[in-house]
Order: C-alpha cells, then structure tokens, then sequence
C-alpha cells in the first residue's frame, strides 16, 4: 500500500487525510447504496463528478486499499470494483453523515433508508456491511 | 444562514458540501477535544494549518451556524468560538472517524478515549455532547 503523508498521530487527522474531500466518500457511497462498481456508473451520479476527479479518487481508493479491481468478464476494458473491509469500516461515517445531512436539509433522500437508520442506527450498519460482505465473496459479472 | 450551493439532494452530499475537506472537522476537533476555542489556539495544532485556511473555515463554521463567537472579556480584539446543536450534532461521525482511523493508523492517539469509544461508542458520544452542551452556557472568559 502507498505511503500517505500523515499531518499528525491523530486518527482523525489521519482519516481526513485520506478522503477528506468532497468527492472520495460518494463514490463509496455511489457503490453502498447504489449498488454502483463501475467508472461509467460513478459519472453518472447527481452531483456530476469531473472524469479527471474521479479517475484521481478511484486511484486514490485504490492504492489505499479501500477498493479492489478487476476486469468485467463481459467487457475487459472495464473495470468492476469492489470495497474492501476497509471501506466496508466507513459504513458508520457514512450513516452518520446522512443522518446528520438529513437533519439539516430536509430535502435528502431516500427517506426510506433514513428512517430506518433513525430507528436502529447500529441495526442497519450492521445489515449494509453483511450486504457488502456477501457481495465481495460474488461479484457480479458487470 | 448564507445559503450554499448543494451539488444534489443526497444528504451525505450535503455534509461534505460545507466540511468535506481536510481541515474544517479538524477545528471542531479542536474544540470538541483539546477545549480550544480561540484563532491562536487552533493554529497551534500539530497539523499546522496555514492562517488563511483558517480564517476560510472559521468563516463558513461561523456563516454555516456551527459556532458563535464573541468578544473575549480578557482581550476585546479576541473572538472565542462556542459550537452550536448543528456543530454538537457532528460528534458521531468524528468520533466514527477516530475509531475507523486509529484501526487502521495504530499511531492513534488519545488512547484513553480511543478505549473508552470502543468500550461503549453511545455513552461517550452523549457523555462528550453533554460536556459541549454545558459549555455552551457557561462559556469562558478566556
């Protein structure tokens, strides 16, 4: 794994180092909710990620190992990615950023799985990361 | 509140609109953690972040509502930043981003409180939000 140069010991600094920013964590976003694993799929995303930012965070996510890739048996000249247990540890980050996103903009959506996390926040962290776990082990052809 | 430009109605998007990037937690951090609460405090963190990225964030914290600030009584040219419920509300996902970054950063410190969030993650984030509560009504003359 590359080397990331860290400002400090602190876990937090550390984490920001990697992906704070405000891109890294909607791709895995795009690949946690939406069931997305290819670059085609994460350009297609709402907030219209520039293909340079984009092709920059998967190596990023990459190289860190967060995401792991590999050609589609369909097409050769794509790539599938699938999260890594690293990725897989950011599940809480993510509720939480949803929650509280929710909270303070009540246009967000999908307010299905908001209020189940609002319901039992560790109950659906748990449900998410067993979904992805199961995916690592059958990844789908692309 | 100065209204600011959403990328998308997804509200992890919506977070990482006004803190997705690499310094704006870490001064809650500052807060939340190390009880700082003044400009001189913040730009003496082991990060060593530059001052004009400082006054950057401090702006949209102050703008966005997650602090107020008031004069100190000690020194009038002195602003002392208190977090506001919008600020408080992020202690989960900084307290998700320490553990995810102390798992995998085993430099990590503080060691106590990283002990004590995997002991019992709720408690000590409403222990931790209770704290900044109280301090909101009593702040310091600094």
């Amino acid at each position: 794994m590359k080397p990331i140069a860290t400002r400090s010991d602190c876990p937090i600094s550390f984490s920001l180092d990697i992906f704070g920013d405000k891109w890294t964590l909607l791709i895995l976003r795009d690949m946690i909710l939406h069931e997305k694993n290819s670059f085609s799929e994460f350009m297609n995303s709402a907030e219209g990620i520039a293909s340079n930012i984009l092709i920059d965070r998967l190596n990023t996510l990459h190289s860190q190992g967060f995401v792991t890739k590999k050609a589609s048996e369909l097409n050769k000249s794509k790539f599938l990615y699938t999260m890594t247990e690293k990725a897989i540890d950011l599940v809480p980050v993510l509720v939480d950023l949803m929650e509280w996103g929710e909270k303070y903009n009540k246009k967000g959506e999908p307010k299905a799985l908001l209020a189940k996390i609002l319901k039992n926040r560790d109950k659906t962290i748990r449900e998410i990361q067993e979904k992805l776990r199961e995916k690592r082990y059958q990844p789908s052809a692309g």
